[in-house]
């Protein structure tokens, strides 16, 4: 019998169909991650933050890990690839709640709901604010994978021009034009939004820099819902404070939680999003809407899992 | 020579194109409804607020009121209809800016922007809220015109079901199903989101009563854009009071501006926008694009202007 072992424990209307469905495998739901129940599994289901290397020692039936969240920045990467165990996360999982985040921060921006917000709280009739408009405008979406298509298709459907910068320059979806992201110099000036879905990597840490913004419009918008380590902070403190851009939104940070003491608190043209901007009331249930046909070819002895990825490479 | 007369003062920028494409039309702006100059005149151009029944006594040569804005219920329709004055607005224009605002709003709830600008002004690192989804939900839209159907569009692209309910039953574009008004308590419980783009009309004047509010979902959200008076604001105090639904988003009100006393400023589940939600920096360029094409018309004789309307039915 498989033993699939849950460091996490779903709420009940969740766990019952599960085990419902699968009489055939032993589960096991634990709080945090214990190394003997981990010992005794071939199945982990992780939010891909307990995992260390010193685990998997223990963890000789171990054969496939399932990261129910995008992020695996936090597993041992080359220990799991050394032992050539399968990973697989949630990738689609982010597209719909995350897009929903960054067009409400982009609509909301453009249609000045801080204002509003504001002048209710003090209780007072003010229309003296300019709202300006989506339509017309043009995105710039680094890396559009999964989640950067579906933010493209929405831009679309509000007449936005999309354009795309990924590693190869191939066609993505829902992007106008593609281009390298060695050429992304030359697309910042045209760009009145300017989003970063890219993932941590050798390639991608600390790639934004100073220069980068510079060649950005006044009254653009930067937003980083990919990882934080793309821009140091302290550039992008200083790109803020000298309003080489209109506004930056981010969801991502070097440092997460974002330390009280950092400056970025204290700047008025920035929003900071604590790393939630995927989060939703739906996001178990989907995740083991992922993880049931997986679980379910897996018995079956198929290993082509949807999401299957490359943990080295990091996607 | 056809005299053009404008109750406002459009910027330079897009005053001077104006006079330069009409040479063999003589053009008077003031910045209020001054009679001897609206006795010279054949075309008013006017917001629609400062026209009065008594001011039509003296303007003899007067044919054609454009109103750059989409209310004229401030406007003497009558006294307009029996002299047989063609009236045109600019419908349209509010089409975008508005489906902007709306979306802008729907998102915000859903993902809880609110909460995240309440805490960054505490400088609080804090993800104890619960996002939700639009996307799956289904909106109600009554009242399904020119910007209904806009926010019907996008809503759709989002995967929201959309509902229309206007007088015909009549399907409406960008609705999934189009209902009448007159069925409009048996579609409210299926409705996660209520948007009303009711003009103020005989019928529509208090329309909504308390009934209608219970039949609601308790999760639904309840949006007025069209004219406040749809609702009796001791209603909507009451029905917000006794949390008959989760939130109310309002642009319109009964009286404009919102008196300071008005018990709607102490609830918090309440979004007060002071009926803005249409303004866009681009809002007069916009209506002069509307406006000139009419003229052009106008001058060569025509009169089936765009956006023609019938003042006495109200739209």
């Amino acid at each position: 019998m498989v033993t699939i072992y849950f460091t996490f424990e779903p709420r009940e209307d969740l766990k019952q169909p599960l085990l419902a469905e699968f009489p055939q495998a032993d589960f096991l739901f634990d709080k945090k991650l214990d190394v003997e129940k981990l010992a005794q599994s071939e199945i982990l289901v992780t939010y891909g933050e307990d995992l260390k290397e010193e685990h998997l020692q223990h963890a000789d039936k171990l054969q496939w890990i399932f990261v129910a969240s995008a992020g695996i920045e936090k597993m041992p990467a080359e220990a799991i690839a050394k032992r050539n165990i399968l990973v697989s996360n949630v990738r689609g999982i982010h597209k719909k709640p995350m897009t929903e985040s960054i067009l409400a921060h982009i609509l909301s921006l453009k249609r000045v709901l801080p204002f509003i917000y504001e002048q209710q709280q003090k209780k007072e009739w003010n229309k003296k604010a300019r709202p300006t408009e989506l339509n017309g405008s043009t995105a710039l979406i680094i890396g559009p994978g999964a989640i950067g298509g579906e933010v493209g298709r929405i831009l679309q459907a509000f007449d936005v021009h999309t354009i795309g910068c990924n590693r190869s320059g191939k066609e993505a979806p829902y992007m106008n034009e593609t281009y390298k992201l060695d050429d992304l110099k030359e697309q910042l000036p045209k760009a009145d939004i300017i989003l970063s879905m890219l993932p941590s990597t050798k390639e991608t840490k600390h790639m934004l820099t100073r220069e980068h913004f510079e060649l950005m419009k006044s009254s653009a918008i930067f937003m980083n819902f990919g990882r934080g380590d793309l821009v140091e902070t302290d550039t992008l403190v200083g790109v803020l404070r000298d309003k080489l851009i209109e506004h930056a939104v981010l969801d991502v940070y070097e440092i997460e939680p974002l330390p009280a003491d950092s400056p970025l608190w204290d700047l008025n043209n920035v929003t900071l999003s604590p790393h939630f901007s995927s989060h939703s009331s739906r996001y178990l249930e989907r995740s083991l809407d992922i993880f049931k046909p997986s679980l379910k070819k897996w018995l079956n002895g198929e290993r082509d899992l949807e999401n299957k990825m490359n943990i080295l490479r990091g996607y």
